[in-house]
């Protein structure tokens, strides 16, 4: 049988790397690491350093794969994330079947935690559900970019007994935020907050949270939009990429 | 200046334990561990433990206090809590003024994360804001009970572009939850799960999750909920505790 460990990584601070994570690299015999283009590489050494510095137990190998890029613009976001999907499903598919053999241990690296807003658990269920490849897996989870964003801000997620939904820009621009009291915003390129001005709000907003680069502007989301939009894009523009996410909610009473 | 450290130790699995946790202990002249009473030794015993092991490069003492209990049965949830945490705040200020010198560091260790369902955070804000005490602060994220379910059920957290709310137990049973796709439930002492059935949903439940004593139960809920209320109620039992927490959502069309 073959083995994949599915690990989180954290997301942004190398030191956001747990114990578990380690052994679990220690366990490889194959790392993957998946190239978004030129312009996530230094994603893509932040990982090779990770495993570079804490693989200390056995010889591994690195394999690098070329990933799809999801098709943009005007088309259906959900479709254009299930063809993406079964893109990437061909690209594991050859990984796994050409680059592991069997009785061996191959890892894929998440940034912050496999459970949140990442395919690789998705797609590795297709491909054992389509009888492509067979393998065993498991699932190490790690520090998200919401878990980074509340502790640099210093602010719970939640407030007493109250609730917390964690959602995308695209459905807080549709308007499909829900009423939870508190919610978290990933995956938002379009400056979705904007939208939720002159609603009293709070804003707790961060950009390359736990890095050298680390941004964060929170206040009254009616005085600091301007300033999130500027910063914002300024620092897209200077690194060629952003990551990126904020809480929103109203002020206690 | 006095500084302390709100550390997030992980759920269960010692090994959830970050780099970053790490060396934030071996910073520490104090760590204060939070008596709850003689049910809860174990997770006393673990924090110790936890310390014992990774902190290696200085000395540092232990300072045990006991926490005041909230009241329960028939009493508001939100004042009781807001009791709770003022008596707390109390114990903390002493610990901080008393037990730790200028320029010392002290560590409070939180289960889980600092930031999602624990008052630390919120506490020492209070402390700070009434001036009782002063201090510097940091806060080191954990990983959550929420993530160590979903990967030892290796079920992502959300579906693709959808909202994942976080909520109580109590405003489950309330009829309080949100419209997300996607409902994780923390501090349910009352099987409140039962009061959704015959929704066609999955649900995906664990307790004491990353420990020995781990227990999955998945299912359709229809079919698995007398069994969830059978299996928690005994092992809380045996226990003499139990921390369990789970998903629910529908069955992917």
């Amino acid at each position: 049988m073959k083995t994949l460990l599915v690990i989180g990584i954290g997301a942004g601070n190398p030191d956001y790397i747990t114990i578990q994570a380690i052994k679990a690299l220690n366990r490889c015999d194959v790392v993957f690491l998946m190239d978004k283009g030129p312009s996530k590489d230094s994603l893509i050494d932040l990982r090779r350093q990770l495993c570079e510095r804490y693989i200390t137990e056995r010889p591994y190998r690195f394999v690098e794969a070329q990933t799809p890029e999801r098709q943009r613009g005007d088309v259906d976001y959900q479709a254009s994330v299930q063809a993406l999907n079964r893109d990437k499903q061909q690209v594991f598919e050859r990984l796994i079947n050409q680059e592991l053999a069997e009785g061996q241990t191959g890892a894929f690296l998440a940034w912050g935690d496999p459970a949140l807003y990442d395919s690789t658990l998705r797609i590795l269920q297709q491909i054992l559900a389509s009888g492509a490849a067979h393998f065993e897996y498991q699932v190490i989870p790690g520090i998200t970019s919401v878990q980074a964003l509340a502790a640099q801000h210093k602010v719970p997620l939640n407030r007493i007994g109250r609730s917390l939904e964690i959602t995308t820009g695209r459905r807080l621009a549709a308007g499909q935020g829900g009423d939870a009291d508190t919610q978290v915003v990933m995956l938002d390129a379009e400056d979705s907050y904007r939208q939720l001005r002159s609603q009293d709000l709070d804003i707790y907003w961060g950009a390359y949270l736990g890095t050298a680069d680390e941004i964060l502007i929170s206040g009254r989301l009616d005085d600091v939009a301007d300033e999130i939009r500027r910063v914002r894009l300024e620092a897209r523009q200077a690194h060629g990429w952003i990551m990126d996410t904020y809480l929103l909610r109203k002020p206690e009473d």
